[in-house]
């Protein structure tokens, strides 16, 4: 009964914090979406605003990463006010006591910054199209697992199903893979990203084809630098074998669990950040079999003077890549100095090689600028 | 790029400790499964000894909840070495610094308690019935969105569907309604209690009828008593809900989404703990709906003087009760006093109410227990 008396006591401490904290909400402000039941901090103001509370009487420093220390009052309750509104949309947060840095209990967690992390939400004007919708059916995100011979180990992938899925038992349908950014995994595109939102409103307004969405992780080791190890060197090691992975594990999983549509015209990748420099790496070089490419803030990796030998020749001849490649979407927030993204495209065009720019306005390198490039980029696809 | 850079600062951080971790590890020890990939803490060892590690040099004071204070090595780290071996199974744990309670970053993070913290494992020997198996095919479980009317507010269901369900576009599957414990919601079961393994492993093994398993938050508020109100009232009021939305909100959302067979004799109901006697209230009052009951370490609500008058005289006539319920099942663990559950099967028995009695050897009020429950309970079903 040890577990089920510390509940009891848990319960009655918690209801103790509840109950001061119920009289000290500001006007004007709402709980965090991502809170659990209950939990009235951290707060979003209209104004967009946060207001992040947090009881630690006996602590010597209270911190919120990204957002500096908080000030402790006579209550135990620190306190931390933003000086103005936060960029809109999701961003990562953590508690830091005396130092130590944790995920806030009281709200949903996200596998961000390689780790469990929190986080929180500035709603945006106009954000309904990331939103569960009454009559939209919904599709399901669901965990398929392998085992990966290429690993030694059980590994899953997280599958979107359109809520059509199981009403046309005879149709067979087209797949995107979807990567992830450094320090997420196959959960954040659900979870973070929101993207099962974004395809039932696309599908059900008929922008978008019926599709199935592939995520998985693609940071299949730590990318903590070993003993000694060279950072750069680790981050290039911790998803070293996911082209592997994908092509002759994931895929193929995919394909035989699910109704799929298997020709390179039925198949898209996409990846944001760290995932959209795996995309490019992965797509270019194995252009037989994909045709629809996506890179969302994670473009950089390709060099303009270099287009003859960049990934083995796949950029020499743009007729040829025109022809295989019915989309390639190059996609950038707003204020995550978009410079490099914006030349890359202008100077793919220039070598006469299609593509697609999309800016963010007001957006950061975070997941707000990445929901809107999947709204933008699903409804190109498979047409 | 304020975030990027802070994340380029996190990883030569975290690379530092990482790199002081890599030293000090102790034989005969593993990572706790559920830490994320590359955290060396906390550790398991093969005696069933726990090891918690936690970087903290300018904390006063750290503790793992339920297992007490850390002693502060000069390093700056915090260790805690369990006396013996811990009770096999899943067992929750928080960090706590300085009087703060948080989740580990390091490890993935379940809903128990009220809020998310992390969980540990004690490895069960022969403990395979839970873990996927190669050549076993894999079920999935996914969410399926609904808007409450009742609760004005979107609401899901988590949705275990058999590995043969897609390959069977015209068959209708039973459905088991699963519900989980106080403090915990429609997660826990498939993250701590992998039932989706327990099911894939049972149903290839020919022991289960495939069906479909449904999980639900069943602590539709808060269970922090609102502002000077009475704990138990709080926990009353906070599942209160729970019973009309399975009934006229989750349960047509599922038969109208999912191949289902519709009848009393093809849906059953179980629950662990508190989730024990929802099942119990709702299935004792509901006998049309049900005909299969489970109730796991959550049978107590039962008062045996007076069967004649319990829910509403469902029990009065243990014939007809009989006819009606084809497997009503008390489980706990021997580990947490079983003997009331014990005395309720033995006396439901001598009141002529045919009843199953398992009691689970060595395990707590935890979730080893109720997935050996479940593993028992799963093979009577449907039959």
């Amino acid at each position: 009964m040890k577990h089920v008396l510390n509940l009891m006591l848990f319960l009655v401490i918690t209801s103790v914090i509840n109950a001061q904290v119920k009289n000290v909400v500001p006007e004007g402000t709402s709980p965090n979406e991502h809170n659990i039941v209950g939990a009235e901090y951290p707060r979003v103001g209209e104004d967009g605003r946060t207001y992040f509370r947090v009881y630690a009487p006996d602590a010597q420093k209270v911190e919120i990463s990204f957002r500096g220390e908080m000030e402790k009052g006579e209550d135990g309750f620190w306190t931390l006010v933003s000086e103005g509104p936060e960029v809109i949309g999701f961003h990562y947060y953590q508690i830091i006591i005396d130092g130590v840095s944790a995920a806030d209990p009281n709200g949903k967690p996200f596998f961000g910054m390689g780790k469990w992390v929190s986080g929180i939400e500035i709603p945006e004007e106009g954000g309904d199209y990331y939103q569960p919708k009454k009559g939209v059916p919904s599709g399901s995100v669901s965990d398929s697992w392998y085992f990966s011979e290429i690993r030694d180990e059980w590994r899953r992938s997280l599958v979107y199903l359109p809520a059509e899925y199981d009403k046309n038992p005879n149709k067979k349908y087209p797949v995107l893979y979807l990567q992830h950014g450094m320090g997420e995994n196959e959960t954040s595109w659900a979870n973070q990203g929101k993207m099962n939102f974004i395809m039932d409103n696309l599908i059900a307004e008929g922008k978008a084809t019926p599709m199935i969405v592939v995520m998985d992780n693609g940071n299949i080791e730590s990318f903590q630098p070993k003993h000694g190890e060279d950072p750069n060197e680790a981050r290039m090691r911790f998803g070293a074998d996911f082209s592997s992975i994908l092509l002759t594990e994931i895929i193929p999983n995919i394909e035989s669990r699910y109704r799929v549509l298997t020709d390179r015209e039925n198949r898209a990748m996409a990846g944001l950040s760290w995932g959209g420099l795996q995309t490019f790496n992965i797509t270019f070089n194995n252009l037989d079999k994909f045709s629809y490419i996506g890179g969302f803030s994670g473009a950089g990796g390709i060099n303009t003077d270099q287009l003859d030998t960049a990934y083995n020749g796949a950029l020499k001849d743009a007729k040829a890549f025109n022809e295989k490649v019915h989309v390639l979407f190059l996609g950038i927030g707003s204020e995550e100095n978009p410079e490099r993204t914006k030349n890359l495209s202008e100077n793919l065009s220039k070598a006469g090689i299609n593509n697609i720019y999309y800016e963010s306005p007001g957006t950061a390198h975070e997941f707000l600028t990445w929901r809107r490039c999947l709204n933008e980029f699903v409804p190109l696809l498979f047409k």
